[in-house]
């Protein structure tokens, strides 16, 4: 399994993808953002899922970018949401049309994701577009969990973490479960694969909440203290205020919802903070449980080592751990 | 077949849906849109259509529910995107809550209307979910020349009709195909009750245009002339733009277009265009001829008349014609 062969069939087929051609503003649109690139780690999941129980992907490969299309259906409303103006460093939908042109494009785009499961076999289908529904209206409940975290005071940290798993972890498990069903697999060892990719997924996402705080810029791809400017609620943070003396506490007081007047000055005050208070490596701390964890349930599933071994190494690239 | 006692079983049938609990946010405008009630004429086509073929309703019932779930998904986008204020008397849910309560809502309810189907027996599924998401795109489409005719000076009444068809009809001619395919219906039954429903859908709307400037205000529901006012491209002003003599082509670029100043005088002046013009006539004219194409698609449907009467009973209630 070369991950770069199989990430390029994927780009291969979604390029192939028709979604509609009139009117124009309804699916250029969906060209556009489908075209801005990305890693796409979970149709790549799907067919690591599913070759761990056969060689015959051609099955999974339309399911798969059902979750491509899914997940960029989920960032085309994100960002009319969150008013985001780039994505990829490129204009969002509703900056380079209009707001009304990305809500509506994006439920087509909603509705061609459906259609690409259609061709899963008659015994299979209702079992799979469940589980997908399931998985579609969590990821919309992170979103509207996550948006109101931003006006709430007082976000727990098991709230958070539901959150992240949610937003973004539970369409990883997803795409696992989903190969691992059209690979053949048991509904137990599709199960702990969804576990597996549940579990990755927070990881991952505490991972880019330390990034943003401790990354290197060049690499990071997006400003490091993005979250700490905008007073993002990140597991960082919810931690340093759970643990912080009183000066510390005095110290966030300043910054957290107070007008920015010296960006660079706050994201050293707060990572200051977060160093006195050991932050990095209770994240990192947590971000391991939550790996070891899903590597259980890779190993509970019923295969080979070495069918499972490609999956293994992408979590490893993911976290960006050497092992 | 009792209309009222079957709107009664799709309506009690509405109040036991479960649609989620949190957050709050996502989920409460969902339980709030659906109970600001309506006619429910879709589940009541899809119904319909079912007992042409069989005497058991039961399993038609949930798909049933699926396509008001979706319709009033639609309702919910499309008045976000129209910035409507009311929806049934009602604040819309983007007043109500906001815009992106809206969105995310909306989101989920497409999701759970595709939930709704998924108990459909499995060699039928992937059929009637096909069918399904090609009217869901369709109705898409419908809404986005809708928006987009309204910045357009030249909208030909081909086009305007083809908009209404995918805007409004092709939902009502799938509801009645869903039903005969669930009753046991054969697949060229199946489309010919499509065809009567679309047709059917089409006078509907021609008719609502009508009524919109010819209409009692006392039981139209709306302000007779909120059409004109709003210089909405409907079928009347589209014929009427097309065979105005120069007197009254100067008359109408008078009023299209500019600032309104007394509605009252507006609706007059342009009442009186389509008056002089027989718009009425021709406009009743065509209606008869979309409701005649219908029944043709009706008659041809194998099935005893009698099972075929409660159908033909409400398309001449929805066109609220004597016979």
């Amino acid at each position: 399994m070369d991950l770069s062969q199989l990430t390029d069939r994927i780009n291969s087929a979604l390029a192939t993808l028709q979604y509609g051609q009139q009117p124009v503003a309804l699916y250029e649109p969906i060209r556009y953002i489908m075209a801005l690139g990305g890693k796409r780690i979970r149709p790549l999941l799907t067919l690591l899922g599913a070759h761990i129980f056969t060689d015959d992907l051609e099955p999974a490969l339309k399911p798969a970018l059902a979750t491509e299309v899914f997940h960029n259906f989920t960032l085309l409303h994100d960002d009319l949401m969150d008013q985001a103006p780039l994505r990829r460093g490129k204009a969002t939908v509703h900056e380079k049309w209009n707001p009304n042109v990305a809500i509506l494009s994006g439920d087509v785009m909603l509705v061609r994701a459906y259609e690409l499961f259609l061709g899963v076999q008659a015994e299979l289908l209702a079992y799979v577009l469940g589980r997908f529904s399931q998985t579609a209206a969590e990821v919309c409940e992170g979103q509207q969990w996550d948006m109101n975290f931003e006006t709430e005071t007082d976000v727990s940290i098991q709230q958070y973490l539901d959150m992240i798993r949610l937003k973004t972890a539970v369409l990883l498990g997803f795409a696992l479960e989903l190969g691992a069903l059209l690979g053949g697999a048991s509904r137990a060892d599709a199960d702990h694969l969804r576990q597996f990719g549940v579990g990755i997924g927070v990881a991952f996402q505490l991972r880019d909440d330390l990034l943003d705080v401790y990354g290197d810029a060049a690499t990071f791809g997006k400003r490091v203290g993005g979250d700490i400017v905008s007073d993002k609620k990140t597991y960082l943070l919810l931690m340093a205020q759970a643990q912080a003396t009183n000066t510390q506490r005095a110290v966030l007081g300043q910054h957290i919802g107070q007008p920015v007047i010296d960006p660079e000055a706050k994201v050293q005050a707060i990572r200051a903070i977060y160093n006195e208070l050991e932050i990095r490596p209770q994240t990192e701390a947590l971000i391991n449980e939550y790996f070891l964890d899903a590597l259980q349930h890779l190993e509970r599933v019923a295969a080979p080592e070495s069918r499972k071994k490609p999956l293994h190494q992408l979590a490893l690239q993911l976290l960006e751990r050497e092992q």
